[in-house]
């Protein structure tokens, strides 16, 4: 792992003499100061290769290598929405106008697309005044979409022309691989452009990313469906209540739900495999809680269980235009299977489904994100006017960092059913640590 | 229409002497003191059949049937969930106990099941201290369930041996069926028991109840659906933002929902007949919408449009279980036409379908919805306490009321497409007034 | 009482040439039509006067007084915040605009001194673009401020300088004042100016107003003062939670908040007199309950209590520059006496004391309300463009209507002891009737 | 400082034997994996100090000091109400019960004094039964209480005759002084009590304690109060909002509020000394900000400014019953302040002031605290069955950890002015580094 960030050249302008406001000198970071990536230790010490694996701090350097009052910035929102858009947004052309003095900032409409001239889409210049109470709605009120990114050297094209030095690209996984290899081609043809990413994952499942902004605003939004599954199952003889949460990877959403509403008695996720049927199966699970209990809550990330649904219907794995696997309803699936063994035991339940789907992507930051937001555009723009490129704002132990895209990308960030948050889940929700028959 | 409230015989017991804490006596309400159904008047004044239609008011009667101190009054939560069910619980025991000095109050489980023997379900006892903090959360302490209502001598026969005064339901159309049928056979056997009903219908849709509990909680709830598809729309290019909620036969929660948030631009409810397709139909007004403004949201009622489905399908209304026609989900059925549409007209667009589904019927009840729940409660208790029987309470001219049942459920209560009310949804939405090709 | 609307002169243009959206002919209300005020009848059957006293219904008429396409119409708010400001002036502006193609609309900033040139404010330009979203914040995006109504010509010599031929006023008591005093002054002038009101008090206290906007939502966000006593009082020994909310003459959010949370024990109002000591004061029951109950919360209303304080301090009642009594603070009067009492009998005791002050009233507006401001500005705008004057927007039985300005401040709304509504919350309670010694 | 936690003596139980629900082997945690205090790393790498300072991680250990079938725990909640009391006290009942099968857990009432058999309260039998829904609401349901530290071998005896092997005592740095003490007269006296801390302090000023329960929920809880101050500076003419927030010492919630609303222009805190006078003053920013945009927003937390009053009013510091100082209210203070200095420059002002007190911490926890006061829980359950002592739960790098209580309780934890939290504030807020005159 490469841990290096990249820089566009020498950064040569005085940072108080760029700062319309001043910022005191003890504010000011260097790049040799680094937080450790493994902090844990034990009776052997710390290992060289942790203490060689470590991360740059982000923050304002003590030299720029733009000069803020001359350049252009630009941002670009991609992919499906996620809380905290608009906050990240308005970040960004605060900390630029107001403390960097720059004027000049581009909104990009409707993701990398906007970029490409046949789109018909034009850029919007961006002002205090505009984003002054954006942050409190959710969205983004630059538009966003999916892809565009066959080919971006139309995209650097267009950069070129409209005169950009630093682009913001806020978005996930595809975002970044295309933030990564914009600034590739503008390396190449030697077009000095810093490309700072903001990670967007809604689901949290960005590596080497701690947290990722708008995630809390999910699973806190998340937590009224689970209230509302509990209510519905408690006030039904053999209620069962069953949610499906986002979560196509990873199941943080859906776990963190279940943790802060404690009404889960089931947490299903991508990571962890279970069977239907059989003495340790799932199904038999339910029965037995219903038995006991009277009622039982589900609770299931929608990437949960997809080779059950293949073995069940003897499909192969379908793909979408970009790609990824197109995802068989596990909640509907379940909804079937569970109503259908019952039916077979001629028991009566009561099963109600709950899919909040957008519900939880569109609602306006938490203040917990709120915060983050504003944080991540700061340091987006302190890591910009420094010239340093090819990098994302991060996070780790609670320290803003930078770190570099492709390691990002390199893979996703799951739950791990060894770790002590899943021993928790398992703790809160009273499943057993395996559902699987041996 | 006959508006006369049964009682169930001579009130001699005088509630000074009843209450714990004493009643004032202008607070007394008279049998004769009414309130006029029609309110309108023009040049010609008012008819003699507008003054002669008028209800009974509700509120406590100077002389009481029971001695409050000696008799047992039972509580049933009937139907599918609503708002506020455990705010009405709760001001029935609580003025019960606190105000007529009643010390027995059985609650009793999963509706009228629960009066059933062979259902394994006991009844409980309820006292404030059981029933201090109900209020706070969603759903029914008691439980609910559909049916029971095959025989009710059943559960005459139950209430009898349990030794009970008063009945209170809490249920929606069918319960209000079933309290009328338990008033008839109690009547025919000479057992003196006085059944209140208090209507529960989240739709709103009971007539001669001009608002029912739990409504505008749900429609607030449902708010968040909307906010929701108006982000997705809005940051998308050509983005729809579909919507569907609660309303099988009425679609005052989709149309107080729509006027709330202020962005719905096309409301379809089950009252106003639509064509999808042709120069006026819905799919050309949304393309129009598209057009001029780059995206629409839609709301619409699970009851609208089903005989466009059947239409479609060429099938025939399936019923289920209890005679209800099991509805088509409108909600898919339109995402399906939408997207079919504008797919064969090669346009591009996004749309994000929400389905709230229960999350709306389990919320916590409103601030306004717990006034009314317990003023509802207390009303209940005074009806019952005076031995009026086969009466709901209701509101009209914001005064609380008595109703017979009969009247209750002899039709259903809907929108009128020619109502102030409709007008002030197509002046909100500026959908035109008919979306129906000559 | 008169009820007649004044109108500047005959109606001459045909509302569908006027119109850009037809508007149905069965949506047309004609000025015969009209709501009873008084809608109890006993056996003596309705009265004469009662059949006499009626108010006009608003809504669109089928002529109108002004060429909505050749008109300026100007909007002003006045007085303190009140949650819906936004959404009212957004639903006028919307209404103009996109029904009556009204293309020119005024906002006036900071309230009537907006009209005063030597203020320095300009009016600004309203479009459905600006008030788009504005109805999802608190507040007023005009501003808004008291008096400017010293001398209300240089209002009205403005007003026909800018060239306005309806004004808005939304705001109370003294707002309204000041905008009959201004269709006085333009008809004195022969200048053709429709005032119509729309009346703005949080504390619901204007007569002949069923409902005012805002009110719902004060009390409803005011029930988080009560959460907040409840559970600090019920969590320490002796605990006293203690709220004050406004009310400055009528205890109607305070009344509410308090049905609507349900653990209010004492609620103490302006219109209700109490005595703080002896035998059945205040204080006593205040310390029964305690030893009872091991709590107590208590709600008071601002201007309850005012003669105790004037009493004990021996001090003559105060008056501010507009008129109005400054009152004396009665949270903190009721905490010193509160306190002090315990303290003397060597009692401990735990008083938390909370004044959730203008986060009341700077709310959004709740779903209701919202949908109430909405269909408030669409029905101003049909009165305004009919050539009504001297009136405002009122709701009785539930039915939009005009009232005469001066009859809505003739005098002020206020809790009736003896109303139902008032023993629902000695019910809810459990106070004494009344707290006065004999 | 001493990392090393105290052990009541060697761990003789399987852990396999006393759990019910089995747990995994690799869940288990040794004592001799810790985390590092120190992350940070530059040029010259970690030093010998750095490595040697590092906590001991939490969580289940594979032998157990107590049969967890066979002893008594006690759960006592001490001082000020704050958000999460109830959720950690459920999560120690259900992980006790139904993980380590512990069915004897004692909720002591009102504090240390329920601890004391003068006081007359009595402890209180917890089952999950009882503690099923209490975590959706504020408060505590064992009461709470200051004090009661005078002599605590009263308490350790009534523990001692309860036969009490674990006490959970959660609260701030008061209660975990007498934590504190508690494990130490047990020790003296040979009993052998595990007593484990959770840090409960709402301002976060715990040291060694990255994070507190209920503190999001808590600042989160301040924003409406700060969202409130806006919009009435934003709505008025050279409109002023004064928020006072809840900040001893520290001013973590004042901070992250103005953080999150983004609105705020002036933050003050204790850490941070300001002139009020002069032309780098406070008094004078706020002028100027006026003139230039029209409105100020500021943000005040309760311990700020305390030697600007005690200089004003040339009193000595008071000091309460416990020990605390007795703050001066800075915000009426501030507030009399700001309207004299504008006062006499005869300049209209139009100031808000909104302090929301107990609002804030009596709120139910947001979901993030909840999944944070479930897990504090359940390590602390973990901590006490292993026999650990005299130690707290905390948080570091995002990992739990025991930190012995002693230093939890040596100093407190303030925002240094020098560090990026507070560079981010300045640049969120846009006041200047200091308002201080040199």
């Amino acid at each position: 792992m490469d841990f290096a960030i990249k820089s566009l050249g020498e950064r040569t302008v005085k940072i108080n003499e760029a700062l319309l406001d001043k910022i005191e000198d003890n504010y000011i970071v260097s790049d040799s100061r680094r937080v450790l990536y493994n902090t844990f230790i034990d009776e052997n010490g710390l290992s060289e290769e942790s203490l060689a694996t470590n991360f740059e701090l982000a923050g304002p350097r003590d030299r720029l290598y733009f000069d803020p009052s001359k350049i252009k910035s630009a941002i670009v929102t991609c992919g499906g929405l996620c809380p905290g858009l608009n906050n990240v947004i308005r970040s960004i052309v605060m900390q630029s106008w107001h403390k960097y003095g720059s004027r000049s900032i581009l909104g990009i409409k409707y993701g990398y697309n906007g970029l490409n001239p046949t789109k018909g889409y034009y850029p919007i210049e961006l002002t205090p005044e505009i984003v002054r109470d954006i942050h409190l709605e959710g969205g983004t009120i630059l538009g966003s979409s999916r892809g565009g990114t066959e080919d971006l050297s139309i995209q650097v094209n267009t950069l070129q022309k409209l005169g950009v030095s630093i682009l913001y690209c806020i978005g996930g996984d595809g975002t970044l691989h295309g933030a990564h290899e914009i600034s590739q081609i503008a390396e190449k043809i030697g077009y000095k452009l810093a490309v700072i990413g903001v990670p967007k994952t809604i689901d949290n499942d960005i590596s080497y990313i701690q947290r990722s902004f708008g995630f809390e605003t999910a699973f806190s939004t998340a937590v009224a469906s689970i209230y509302a599954a509990h209510i519905e199952a408690d006030g039904a003889p053999n209620g069962i209540g069953l949610v499906k949460l986002m979560g196509r990877h990873s199941g943080f959403i859906a776990a963190n739900a279940a943790l802060a509403m404690n009404t889960v008695n089931f947490l299903l996720v991508p990571e962890v495999r279970f069977d239907l049927y059989g003495p340790n199966g799932f199904l038999k699970h339910v029965e037995d809680r219903l038995q006991r209990r009277g009622h039982a809550v589900i609770c299931v990330a929608e990437g949960a269980g997809q080779e059950l649904i293949e073995k069940e219907s003897g499909q192969q794995k379908k793909f979408d235009a970009s790609g990824n696997a197109a995802l068989d309803d596990i909640g509907l699936f379940l909804k079937s299977k569970i109503t259908g063994y019952f039916k077979e035991k001629n028991a009566e339940i009561n099963l109600k489904y709950i899919d909040p789907s957008y519900i939880i992507r569109s609602a306006p930051a938490c203040s917990n994100d709120s915060i983050f937001c504003t944080m991540l555009g700061q340091y987006a723009v302190h890591a910009g006017m420094a010239g340093k490129t090819d990098c994302v704002i991060g996070q780790w132990n609670n320290i803003f960092i930078h770190v570099p895209i492709e390691m990002t990308i390199s893979k996703r960030k799951t739950i791990d059913s060894r770790s002590p948050f899943w021993r928790s889940v398992l703790e809160t929700t009273g499943q057993p640590a395996s559902m699987v028959n041996e």
